[in-house]
């Protein structure tokens, strides 16, 4: 296993609560020493685009993943269609950024519907429709599966083995270099069959996100926990990862309403440092 | 597909929010026209167990299972022992009060773990030693796979799956009729393989609880909605319960807090009856 150095790191911009526009985070990320950062849409859209790209290349940061798709599961096709749409215009600012993968965080059922099955459709057809542009603007696309507890109204993906059978079922997808998954301990650290299902994702890991579970969890979207602060074996499970050939950034990813958003950036991010190397 | 009445049905005690002691729940299920129901061990401990257990029969009910398992997860051999014998003694309650089963929620990591592989393996442990005892009271153990997001604390057994493959590995277990599992379509509802799992189960299904999973949830532990108000496709789940030979009662367990726990028992049976006809 490598010995992490905050080189190896990317710091998504989630974990310091979007207190400060895109230009004071990036150079905060690059001073405290990180190799990459993880934009959002949010911090994106709107700005420019070209000059948020050039900073970030400036600073010596990479761009691991771009946050990410809009929820692709419509109660009707306009709505489908809008969505991949959507995604399919924000993977072409992700290759501006030159982000290597576009995060997709596929969302839930929609509005009025309990058939996750035709949601988990909707999902795979719009992955297929948007694999081409993700190739022709050298972008991995990465199907990211979320806790189950997401599973209504964030991500009707929820299993590491549902992802890669996705990955696998995207028509014309198979070994399909540009599309694979995004693993955030988070969302899979409970799953009894991840070691195997980590294993079978070899060479298909986009991305690789920490962050912990907090005991009691007072908010299961905004209360995730520093490394070493929960239950998650951190370190155990980025074995696994680096045991199946993944060998690119450890992606700091804490949405902490009350603790980490609340403090300053340098010092969350000093804290990161440490963990690092302590925890993670 | 069965036609549901009412005498197909069990109440949950719980679903009531422990508002009345044991002796008017039960008069109010009776009453309400229901077949049966689960009471709790905290309704039943300390008092007289024959004599609740004469009321029960006497009222007409008969009792699928008994709720539930002390935790057994711990981070020592003696704590280990004690939530075995506690478990040993409540089986023999459960037999008192002729429940079918004893149903098994059986904890999460003991505190300071992050070894999740480990709680699991001393949950396998605990359930061989328990089998004999429960096989000798005529009481089944059920093992109920919790949804993920009690995974830290209160059960490292999230799937339906994982819950089967502990049936067969718990020693000299396998097609032994006294174990099996409980399904609750709250937890497991947005499983990606839960129609093979419920197939897999057939046989094994001793218990079947209903609820629903509601959008926005407020609380994952005590903000279940009643049938019809959520995403879940409860008929559809109930479907493949039976299609695996499942003809027991169905279950109604609602946390509910904020809501059902807070009106008048006989108002929120009331509802139970419509919604098993509706949506259940």
């Amino acid at each position: 296993m490598r010995r992490l150095s905050p080189g190896d790191c990317a710091i998504n911009t989630a974990t310091l609560g979007f207190q400060a526009p895109i230009g004071e985070v990036i150079e905060a990320v690059a001073r405290a020493g990180f190799g990459a950062i993880a934009p959002w849409r949010r911090e994106v859209e709107g700005g420019d685009v070209t000059a948020i790209a050039r900073q970030i290349r400036d600073a010596g940061l990479a761009v691991p993943g771009y946050c990410r798709s809009t929820y692709i599961p419509a109660a009707d096709k306009a709505g489908f269609d809008a969505n991949v749409d959507a995604n399919r215009r924000a993977i072409s600012d992700a290759a501006v950024l030159g982000a290597k993968s576009f995060v997709m965080v596929v969302g839930g059922l929609p509005t009025g519907s309990k058939d996750i099955a035709a949601a988990r459709a909707q999902v795979a057809d719009a992955t297929g429709r948007l694999l081409g542009h993700a190739r022709a603007c050298g972008v991995r696309l990465a199907l990211e599966p979320l806790h189950p507890v997401y599973a209504a109204d964030r991500s009707c993906l929820s299993l590491l083995s549902e992802a890669l059978d996705m990955c696998e079922a995207v028509e014309g997808a198979t070994d399909d270099p540009w599309l694979g998954v995004c693993v955030d301990v988070y969302h899979v650290w409970w799953d009894p069959n991840l070691r195997r299902d980590m294993a079978r994702a070899s060479g298909r890991i986009l991305g690789f996100h920490v962050c912990d579970w907090l005991v009691p969890t007072a908010d299961v979207l905004n209360d995730r926990g520093m490394m070493g602060d929960g239950v998650i074996d951190v370190p155990g499970i980025r074995g696994m990862a680096e045991e199946a050939g993944y060998a690119g950034f450890v992606e700091i990813e804490i949405f902490s309403a009350a603790n980490w958003w609340k403090r300053l950036m340098v010092e969350t991010l000093g804290v990161c440092r440490e963990r690092l190397a302590t925890a993670t």
